[in-house]
């Protein structure tokens, strides 16, 4: 007589099989190939292998099915609480046939949902995982050490043969051990390597994710285990007292012998110091963070690792190296786990950095069946455009416009600053909004809204809007020049025509320099595009990712009308909140992601403009406002010539000051104002 | 019509076959798969890849075989002289058909010949090599990295695909490579990770052996291409303020908070020290500095690694790890090149170091067809028995009397010691030898020659022959009891019985104590042996090696006669010097070694004296002198029992002080007198 069996089907995976009548669910699911999370290995500790009775037709869910909670179940008082209906699976045996539910959040490589419903999901995968084992304990007739015991116990309870020791494991090994009774959690690297060992168990694995910014750092603290963002917190970049932009902070290096060690001591200060607001933030410790991941342009990448910048800002303009780069987080001066590893995601060219692979990672156009163009607007634009068959990668010097430097009355998108511009079509009348104030400034309560702030000048989309409204009020012409007629808000300041937007206590005008400088910079960033999709032989873009603090304030209809952007349907044109960083979160939790965008780094083909002839030829042709050299017909549809519909005016809108969901910090950590991690 | 060919023989690897007319010589043993050594890569920058016209009959070595040195020969103005005769193997070209002889200095994992026939040679194979490689310049059109074109010229150019970087290489790689105007040469680990960048064509990798012991610390700078051992250095090991032997140290660790890291410091500092004496010595960088290997005790090995070792101080003596520890140098504090790795032997057990592990790579007990008994005594013995089947361990509490501690008149082996003893068998009357002392005490000139060290103490090979001669004089019963009788040599101090050695300005007897201790001593030695005879199942022993100082100053005969080793044919006990350092050399310049040792240590069979009953009946037993519990019979035949052969009375002799060679200093920098490595 053969040992008794029962049915047993998994639920979602649609597994089913025999096994042993009095096996647990958890030794079921791995008899049959099912996935069950598990740190402790079964023994009840970690409450990560939850599931609930199933059922299908002729097998309902009859709680006796499994056997009754007992001491294991009824005394757990874990982490993750055990709701009504769920049991331990390493603790509930099968009675009789059943179908046992396995829910996402107790399945290994279980998926990331995203909040954008545009953007891919991916497996939570992380490089480091925990292992709990009961380890042999020593003994004079045997005489194996410490360390071998414990990989015996590694390969024995989890499978995990011929593991790798990091020698900083070495060092609290051994007490470790013996404080937790020869019981330890141990993380494990990329399945190969151990990087610590902790006393009995230990549920607590995390990883920072950093955006270093050339003006603001972002950092995002998570839980490895869970994919959760516990944290998310920025500062402002302390090498700006070494120059406000990435050219003087070059400069910098090569006037000072010292520069690039000062440079690079200066980020991987305010990192550390991200670290521990991000761990104090949510109650953690710092040794709690086995690894970290980093995005940036390529000179501050080049900068975190200790890389000299310096021939990033000549040409050939090279990189140290395009590849992702794997350290010790120690060598990066980063104070979290001893064993802590740091990734830093690959730059793609020398003006396309690591952000730009995070972006890709984040919005996916590697993935595309149709043609996605990925656009992120800094002092260089980064732009990427492809599709699963191809990516091509180039940057553009579109200056600093865009940020609301180098114009008259420009400032950065803060409170204070004029964010949205309506020009009316026959008037010149204008009317507008300012950030954190909610009423418009042709409304109700805008004077007593904006005392706080006051109206002290005008952002990069302010800016954006104003020429683009005052192009289709006829107050610009195609070419860019301001009109000089009779008129109240026309005017000229010695030879310069300008037309005045605001005659408060700050003067803001919009002046024929500032029409220039928007047209250079929008042509630089046209012009960059358009020789992508020259060389993709397209004429023609089917969704946009506008991302960044740029993405997230511009409005698609206004950035189309200007002539910065090709013509796209409106409804594809998104923005992509703070993808860089998202990116970083990604390559954190996922191994698979940082798979992911190695390969597509390596073999996105790179454009530089400048050696371009063509290049050129765009950008002259690009300097015309609204543009005419393409047609535009999703954007002739969607704006009415006579003026902008109601619900354009109304699109985005800048959130108030409350209390933001950690979701928001992300976003606004990275200067965005919407988008959310994720 | 197809190529000329010619026909080609490779001496001495017998390798032949026909190559394109005109192939250069380098070029046709690549083909014929003959590996020539060559770092440049055929550029006639290296000159490693010398060879010569050999020939054979009909054959004969007509210079006129091969093209006649052009301008790249005769203006070779490399390292490594061209003697007369020699070619350029990629310089010289094949006019006719010929013989090729490849001299060892120009073969890849040339054999290292060791100057101690009785051990085995391995290859030079170092785990860290060199390559010069031609690098394409950056562009703006390709955009790739200048890792990424490096790796392809390391691909390219020498066949290393899919290599990966040490991160610290990024530091240095952008400077380097425009240094060298694209040439630049790489270091390369394991075959499989760049750890090193310089400009242009660089020849030199060296790496440096520690042999940390508890008392000194020896330190071998070798070069890794030629094996040569540049400098050998030894230091006090600076611990000793923390405690004379291992044990204090060890309550040193235990009573202060920060012991086991003040220990670690005070060590590391000291190799630090070491490898600039050592460069200093041999005129080279720390920098050139590209591989360490260490091999010590298990506390020295421990505390090196920064492991506290407070658990090898109790029951069970668990080691934190018994496997070979990779990590990076500059973990350790040692300051060499930025990518240069450490690598520290394996430990064997709680009580048989890594130092035992350099040994038994030396010595090749497990390579040997007879059963070869390793001993490397200090204040515990390490034993190693077996053959090429089956090795064993153990080690034997025998405690300092060997070493001179622990003896009323004991000192260290140092100028002024008694080394040798001689005691007539009628008269009783001593004739003794002292260290740095060459006429024997009742031999003209002693008088003079003994003004400058004088008479201090007796060192442990003194005593130990002091307490056979006595034993054989019968000065001293089997049971080990002094004689009480009248004689002006003989005296007793209160109760306790002694022999007058000396009566200068230091009064040098041996004491009843004495005996007892060095009863104890060799019991405990004699029992740990026996008890792993007795596991392997042998009656005697056929080969035995004496480690360490000890080994280097005792006579085998005594060592027999007082029961200390088992009865050996004296032809086959051999002095082995400083075996461990050597096993720290041979993994310094032999990847080979390396995988042999791990493979060893791993099979290796610990045995625990501690819990061996049979231990204690064998200490009892071996308590008596001489020896009778076993036979001795190749004793019996080399020791005519009436007196001391004159030969055996010549054998072990110390050098005078003169410049010792380089091989010299190794022994003494472990403090053996004699023996040299390798």
């Amino acid at each position: 007589m053969g040992e008794a069996t029962l049915s047993v089907t998994f639920t979602p995976s649609g597994r089913r099989g025999r096994v042993p009548a009095g096996s647990t669910a958890l030794e079921a699911g791995r008899m049959l190939g099912v996935d069950i999370d598990s740190v402790c290995g079964g023994r009840g500790l970690c409450g990560r292998c939850q599931i609930t009775l199933g059922s299908q037709p002729g097998l309902p869910a009859e709680p006796g099915r499994l056997s009754p909670p007992g001491d294991l179940e009824t005394s757990y008082r874990g982490r993750r609480p055990l709701p009504e209906g769920s049991r331990l699976s390493c603790a509930a045996r099968l009675l009789a046939d059943a179908v046992i539910d396995v829910p996402p959040r107790s399945q290994v490589r279980q998926q990331v949902v995203r909040k954008r419903p545009e953007t891919a999901n991916f497996n939570l995968n992380p490089v480091a995982r925990l292992y709990y084992v009961e380890v042999e304990e020593p003994s004079m007739i045997r005489q194996a050490s410490d360390l071998t015991r414990l990989r015996e116990a590694l390969r024995a309870q989890w499978d995990l043969p011929d593991l790798e020791t990091d020698p900083a494991v070495l060092q609290n090994l051994q007490e470790a051990l013996r404080a937790g009774k020869w019981t330890a959690t141990v993380s494990v690297h990329y399945g190969r390597l151990i990087t610590g060992v902790w006393p009995g168990f230990h549920d607590r694995a995390l990883g920072a994710a950093f955006d270093v910014g050339s003006t603001t750092v972002a950092g995002h603290l998570c839980d490895l285990s869970t994919g959760e963002i516990l944290a998310s917190e920025g500062i402002m970049n302390p090498q700006i007292r070494f120059g406000e932009d990435l050219m003087s902070r070059i400069s910098y290096v090569m006037m000072n012998e010292d520069g690039a060690a000062r440079l690079t001591e200066t980020i991987t200060a305010a990192l550390d110091e991200l670290v521990g607001v991000l761990t104090a933030a949510a109650g953690a410790e710092r040794a709690d963070v086995l690894e970290i991941t980093l995005v940036g342009n390529p000179i501050m990448h080049h900068l975190v690792l200790g890389i000299d910048p310096r021939r990033l800002g000549e040409a050939p303009f090279a990189l140290a190296t395009d590849r992702a780069v794997n350290d010790r987080a120690e060598r990066a001066g980063i104070a979290v786990h001893p064993g802590a590893r740091l990734y830093a995601l690959p730059c793609v060219a020398g003006h396309v950095g690591a952000d730009a692979a995070g972006a890709v990672l984040s919005e996916a156009p590697h993935r595309s069946p149709t043609t996605q163009l990925l656009v992120d607007v800094g002092t260089n634009a980064e732009i990427v455009l492809g599709d699963r068959e191809r990516l091509l990668a180039a940057s553009s010097p579109t200056g600093p416009a865009f940020e609301g430097a180098e114009i008259s009355s420009g400032q950065r998108a803060s409170p204070g600053a004029i964010e949205r511009v309506r020009v009316d079509r026959e008037t010149l009348e204008p009317r507008f909004k300012v950030i954190d104030v909610d009423p418009w400034s042709d409304e109700e309560g805008f004077a007593d809204a904006v005392r706080s702030t006051g109206v002290t000048g005008i952002c990069g989309s302010g800016i954006i809007e104003a020429v683009a409204e005052l192009a289709l009020a006829g107050a610009v012409s195609a070419d860019g020049r301001i009109l000089e007629r009779e008129h109240p808000r026309l005017g000229k300041e010695g030879r310069t025509p300008f037309y005045l937007l605001y005659d408060g206590p700050a003067r803001i005008a919009v002046t024929q320099t500032d029409v220039r400088a928007v047209q250079l910079a929008k042509a630089a960033l046209y012009a960059g595009i358009r020789l992508l999709m020259d060389r993709l032989g397209v004429e023609q873009v089917d969704d946009i990712r506008l991302a960044g603090a740029f993405g997230s304030h511009i409005d698609p209809l206004y950035a189309m009308a200007l002539g910065m952007i090709p013509d796209c349907d409106p409804a594809r044109v998104k923005a992509a909140g703070n993808a860089a960083g998202t990116g970083a979160i990604m390559t954190l939790l996922s191994a698979d992601a940082r798979r992911e965008i190695e390969e597509t780094a390596a073999r996105m083909e790179k454009v530089e403009t400048a050696v371009e002839p063509r290049f050129q030829e765009h950008f002259v042709q690009a300097m015309a406002i609204p543009h005419r050299t393409a047609p535009y017909p999703h954007l002739s549809r969607a704006l009415d010539i006579s003026g902008i519909p109601a619900a354009a005016a109304d699109r985005p809108q800048r959130r108030r000051a409350r209390r933001p969901a950690p979701e928001e910090k992300v976003a606004a950590a990275a200067g965005a104002g919407t988008g959310g991690a994720l």
